[in-house]
């Protein structure tokens, strides 16, 4: 029997996809799920970080308590969905200073208040060391964006910039602090009015966030969607910090831009007749590249043309 | 600084309050919370379970996920909501062999299917071992039972029978294994349809599950409703297999009917004058006290009367 470290993520969520039941209603397989019994109002969805893999060196509980919010928000916001209720398990080393867990809790209540919502209820166990945070959101009406939409001639689009995140990991990992200047890494932003705005315009065909990098979301929807990209690196957005920590260290803007999580935007397909819905529901968004009838996405370059590759490298 | 396991879960509850901000709306401090915006109709918890605390000598990891799924299930039934969807966060270690990952998940299922849900979402990280489930339910119009509208008169009630969950247990860890018959330890059967049925009675004045035990759900209303209950020793009825262990070991029908969890049963008050519309919707109950003016509650022998403790021995 192969070990959860042998099998990888990807291959376990196929795994536990063929012992449970589908559920109705649209989104599993999504960023968040939609309950179909309220109306198909009701969006929700849970992700959990840890001490050892999220609480990188220098960031603080209370940012740690904000992140485990933010991931949550963040897939609430991939659907077009803004969060109502944040529900918070904890598991933490009985040795943790109760303090420690009052930043968490309170940072997290932060990160929910910025974003419209309240923590509703919870629950603390010894364990170790992870913050299980579930987030129930609202449509308010909207239709929820799917990553299956996407057909070829769409155009593809992220909002706000890549790499921040990576490039605030590197400087801090590479000694080069003063490079560190994004708050993307430690207190990300999810993209609730972008979300929301996306989806009211009825311009959009798909979206994802981009929790786990540009590479790894553009991948999810051509496998869901059953079509390719072609995005242009000379068309993506570079986040603060990219190009400094690039020329400080061997970490190259691709790395950092295509392969490296954490800087929750959106990526998202629209169909490109109704590009004007999308100026008038006041949404920045850069477009990087266009859908095609390929089955999987490609980066170009001025002179080359290569498969974006699996994960991080 | 107090660490976690200095400070305890109730002091760490009361601390987590001072830190975050009281949402709106109805059940914080509940077993579940009513979640304003859908027109009072969506009810959501979390709560986790362990390898280490909740995985006992005996039990499958398929009655583990179905244990992390009811424990949440029953909170619901205790608002008087039934379930509609669950989320996973699995925080589990990475060598854990995948298929005990699917039995976890598995289980899980089974329970929501018994019980008329589905499972929405999940995540899985590598971490130390915990199950942590959200349950989103539906009041399906009816009233929420809360922990604080007991009034002194009412009637103290439970569903179902106590202490077969500590029979098991304590069968198990002293080797006589042919006397723990009982399923609720390692399956546990939330009381949804009594919950459902409690709520739409219109009759009862309070509610909680006993998840934790009779003594401390208890002094869970008696605290929120700021009364006390006269409760009787005679009056409770008896689970499979409290008889039988304790006559062959030291531990006392009273450590297991009282102070012992995992039954998940209902403890709940009503109206004297409304005990025919408990009839009417078809519930089974026991009545074992009444609630006083007092600010704690009292358990009566024949020949003394004595204060509740604090939770287990």
């Amino acid at each position: 029997m192969a070990s959860l470290k042998e099998l990888g993520e990807r291959e376990l969520i196929r795994g536990i996809r063929n012992v449970i039941r589908q559920p109705p209603g649209l989104g599993p397989g999504d960023d968040s799920a939609v309950i179909p019994p309220f109306n198909g109002g009701v969006v929700a969805c849970t992700d959990s970080v840890t001490l050892e893999r999220h609480f990188p060196k220098g960031m603080t509980y209370e940012e740690f308590g904000w992140t485990a919010a933010a991931v949550n928000i963040s897939d609430l916001a991939a659907m077009g969905a803004v969060p109502v209720g944040l529900l918070a398990a904890l598991t933490m080393p009985p040795d943790l200073d109760s303090v420690s867990l009052y930043d968490i809790m309170a940072g997290m209540d932060e990160c929910a208040e910025a974003f419209g919502a309240y923590i509703y209820g919870g629950d603390t166990k010894f364990g170790g060391g992870a913050v299980s945070c579930a987030a129930i959101g609202s449509l308010e009406g909207r239709t929820p964006m799917l990553r299956s939409g996407a057909r070829p001639g769409d155009i593809v689009a992220v909002t706000g910039s890549l790499g921040s995140a990576a490039a605030g990991f590197f400087a801090i990992e590479r000694g080069l602090e003063d490079l560190a200047t994004s708050s993307q890494l430690f207190k990300p932003a999810p993209r609730v009015r972008e979300g929301a705005a996306l989806s009211a315009s009825g311009a959009v065909t798909s979206c994802i966030d981009l929790s786990d990098g540009l590479a790894e979301g553009a991948r999810s929807i051509c496998g869901a969607s059953r079509v390719g990209m072609d995005i242009h690196m000379a068309f993506l957005p570079e986040g603060e910090g990219v190009e400094d920590v690039s020329s400080e260290t061997d970490v190259s803007k691709e790395e950092m831009m295509l392969y490296w999580g954490g800087d929750y935007e959106l990526l998202f397909t629209f169909d490109k007749y109704k590009k004007e819905a999308l100026y008038e529901h006041d949404v920045d968004f850069s477009v990087i590249g266009v859908v095609t009838n390929d089955d999987a996405p490609y980066i170009n370059y001025f002179d080359k043309r290569e498969a974006m590759g699996d994960g991080r490298h």
